[in-house]
């Protein structure tokens, strides 16, 4: 950390940012400038945070060299995690297909969802029994009728089953049907989400927030590992912008860096990024080649008639040719398509 | 709402969105285009959302032309409406300011904050014991015991507290202590808490997501309307954007279309918004000028030990200069500071 | 400025850094840390930002600490500046109305508005002859008969003309007309055309970029300074962000800090920030109240039939309202309305 | 085009905006809602938008439904257009590599590059002679001697040569050494510079604005076009949002919808986007995978040297390898690598 002096600064006020630092058992080194002086410090970066020393009088800013993440850090676990999903896997060595309906209305409608799924190689599958919705007249999801459906889809396919959990009550009972908990965008700084699910043995998938930087998505990733959960699968789901072409704006290159900064796998949800159909295989052809560990994709057998998203679900024979697609792209990669 | 059909849409296609509609017991006026066909339709806006017509063979996409939200909705309600907070009001014929804490620390720091908002002429007293953290490692609120704190200086200033709740399990002992229930900009889509402080009878300060549209924020509103309660103060608190100068913009447009749309009062943290302890003030005026229904201003008597947000807090004298400024705008603007 | 180093960079790598800095004059601080080592540069910062230091073996990342603006910069000039328009003046003393037709259509809408303008105390005349289009089949402008007009208008109401330049070539030309050279929100980063109207002896009015950070602004000012003329006023006129409800997003917090950071005269233009009439003079008194030292209003006689902007045009008895809510802010704020 | 009138809107209101689309040759179809009427425009929608009926009595506001591009619409003109570069070509049905130095700075480092990039297949040959930088204490470029250099690598490779023209009065210079001209990302809405280059007879490489919408940039490839130069190759260089962690945001969604609203051809400058090194060759290879026309690379010897954008250059034996994934992927998906 360094923390920048203001002009005016008295050799009082830079004693004080020194003196403090020390107590706390780090070092400061002094650079005193033709303008501003800036104090260099060393030790425990996370532990200076709490001093409060941009609220210290002659002190401008202050300046964050480290990372402020920890256990979900690359920096200090470099081999990269793979997170097991009932059989399933999601790490760097191989490239994972979720697929299933956004949301779960009927078993009829979920069955072709998963089985269309399945034929096309996904290994795990996706459906939504809480939806969070903008508008509270829109549908709101099964709940745990949508639940007992996709228990019944993962019978019949053998497919491992995510989904989103909303609130801190419900995940003991979400927990109890799925093999993996999902957080949503919306909620990836709903703190008291974040640790209920931590405290949970189920992995996690937790979404960027349309609006969160890489940085504030990796914190979140600490908040539930900080609970003993490390089995955190990060998805990013495109960010607000200014673009109005398309729903979100897909962020690969962050994408990447989340890879780089962090030692767990990171997929791609390219159906929710873009919200149209046509879009959503050349994102999800992106991803893989971006380097992305997987990716997550809306289906749907007859998207004209879906309550929810259903302008950009994929057909299960959309999927396929997808699917076919990211295999050829995986060999050409290198890649093992799982 | 209008449908706009495909350039290739055909004449059964044209048919099918119309039958729905008459179904849905609308009116479906089409008009063919050189290029395009669209159909305007007449009724009830908000079923029609629900017919899923953007997924209809030859239909392109959907133009919404009406507002989604009714009960919040001004054109439905054209009376202002006055909130009522323990003894003080917020509404369009009065400027109200609230003040106190950003955290509550101790005993002694939230009196001093608190005798000080009072002091300055605020009428609400405001303070954090539950504080949505981006890192688990930073000070997370002292929880109860804050809210106890918060009783303290009420019963010594007689203002009426208000305070945040994080999460849909705490919301009946916050409730308990509190006169008011703070949802923070990063809860304003966590539905489940929406509907919990919607199911109460405390008044709610629902904060703008700093990534929120003001349509959202209004939608987040109509979930706690309706619930049942429509005691709603919307506060706008700076959105994200690509300026880092700030740590957020503050939208007063935004602010002013909130109070066009609805019948809500509107009030503005430039606090949060700003970041910088010498933005707070400007903005503060700018807010009265614009026509806001109040602001929330943070306040800590030693700035250099606050816990949380510092540097943008004001002491008690800061505060004393700022209300005489509000004052002279308000005379000026032919409006009642209370 | 800082030199961050890799976490695996060598002794031999920060020796040169060091030494390269030292060469260039200045000195270099190191401080080794558990992490990263950290190399603290003293001396002239532009002149650190020449050497390539970011493409050094080891070197991480820079992070610069001193402002990389000088002419334009409050910190090496703190007494304001205040910028003379023919008669009038702009500066941080006095608050100036600038008001006047989006677009000259015609001597009598153009005379119209500029008598409108006059009344209602502005004492700079606004106006388009050269109009910047996303669309090429939308109004262009007059052009040269556009100058003309104006200089008809400022004959009749006295009233000095501050006008667009939208291209090198016609800097000259319209210098030869106008009082004070506009360059728009999309010519910014026009650094040929800042180079030509930094060679002029016409003071310049510089709108804020709608993607520009304030840094960004005020390094285009130095363009401008650069090139001899220090006569610039700046205009913060919207910027672009996710909400569509207004047509961009004002950011005054951002016109305070381009105040605090320059000596140079800060202006808001409302109108174009806003796109619509009604937001128009809420926003006008928010500037004011923020410190402001003027504002630019779209004035037309009829705005049902104006060729340009027409939704957000005051007519001359609106902008009469609004110019006396200014005044009784200005005298509320103990500022004088010139 | 779609006219919302107010709620309370007359049938006068009404029948003006019926009548003056009539005049203009159009037809108005009026659909009487419940609450809106809406009035849906049937004819040729570019000459409405002229008719100034958004400030119209009783009308709310407009909403477009064609798109307001014409010459560069695939809707219009479905046969992709191909781009020839001197011997090179750029279109839908190849995938074209350019690479060479972000600036010009010596022959000895143009010529290493320039050899770099043919070695690795680039049929193209970037670089800049004349540069925009935010700072005017930053290097501007060689200017002229730059464009002689190019021609010598020009002569030396036998690759045909792309460079960006910043001003008017340069594009003949420009264009005179020059195989295809480049308008920079500062200069998209620069209008004049796009009048000029739409007047040579050399094709033109048009960045997008980073702050423009997909839209925005067809309409200014639609003043290019609409001065008699149809010869436009689009490149999406990464958008301006709150993500800090890549210089800017790459949008290969934004890319894909300029391919299927237009028929120019659509490249990826992934340098620029991300301005790190090691995130260029993961969104090249995601760019191709999603389907963009070529990608355009900065290439640079000793990019710790390097006078501008050193930290986003790529070695010739990075571009190689890069090279040789591409040719995989292209193999994969059945495209051809030119």
């Amino acid at each position: 950390m360094v923390v920048v002096m203001k002009r005016d600064a008295t050799e009082a006020d830079i004693e004080r940012v020194s003196e403090k630092v020390r107590e706390a058992g780090g070092e400061a080194f002094v650079s005193r400038g033709a303008v501003h002086t800036i104090i260099g410090l060393v030790g425990d970066t996370a532990s200076f945070m709490g001093l409060g020393l941009d609220n210290f009088p002659g002190v401008d800013h202050l300046i964050q060299v480290g990372k402020p993440y920890k256990m979900v850090a690359r920096a200090l676990h470099p081999q990269p995690t793979t997170v097991k999903v009932g059989p399933a896997a999601v790490g760097r060595e191989t490239f994972t297909i979720i697929a299933g309906p956004c949301a779960v209305e009927s078993d009829e409608q979920a069955l072709a969802a998963a089985r269309g799924a399945k034929a096309a190689g996904a290994t795990i599958l996706r459906g939504g029994a809480y939806k969070p919705r903008t508008s509270p007249y829109s549908f709101q999801g099964l709940g745990e009728r949508g639940l007992e459906i996709l228990a019944r889809c993962r019978e019949d396919t053998g497919l491992p089953v995510v989904t989103e959990v909303m609130e801190p009550r419900d995940v003991e009972l979400v927990a109890s049907w799925a093999d993996a908990l999902q957080v949503g965008t919306r909620n990836m700084q709903n703190f008291a989400l974040l640790k209920e699910v931590g405290a949970t043995s189920k992995p996690v998938l937790l979404k960027r927030g349309f609006s969160a930087t890489v940085e504030e998505w990796l914190m979140a990733a600490e908040y539930v590992a900080q609970r003993g959960n490390s089995e955190i699968i990060l998805c990013e789901r495109g960010i607000r912008t200014f673009e109005t072409a398309t729903r979100n704006t897909l962020d690969l290159g962050g994408m990447v860096v989340a890879q780089q900064e962090s030692h767990l796998p990171v997929i791609v949800d390219p159906s929710h990024a873009m919200g149209h159909r046509e879009l959503v295989a050349p994102m999800a052809r992106a991803a893989i080649a971006a380097g992305a560990d997987g990716v997550m994709i809306d289906v749907h057998h007859d998207p004209g008639e879906a309550l929810c998203d259903g302008p950009q679900a994929l057909t299960p024979g959309d999927l396929l040719e997808l699917s076919k697609d990211l295999n050829a792209l995986a060999l050409a990669l290198g890649r093992q398509l799982v």
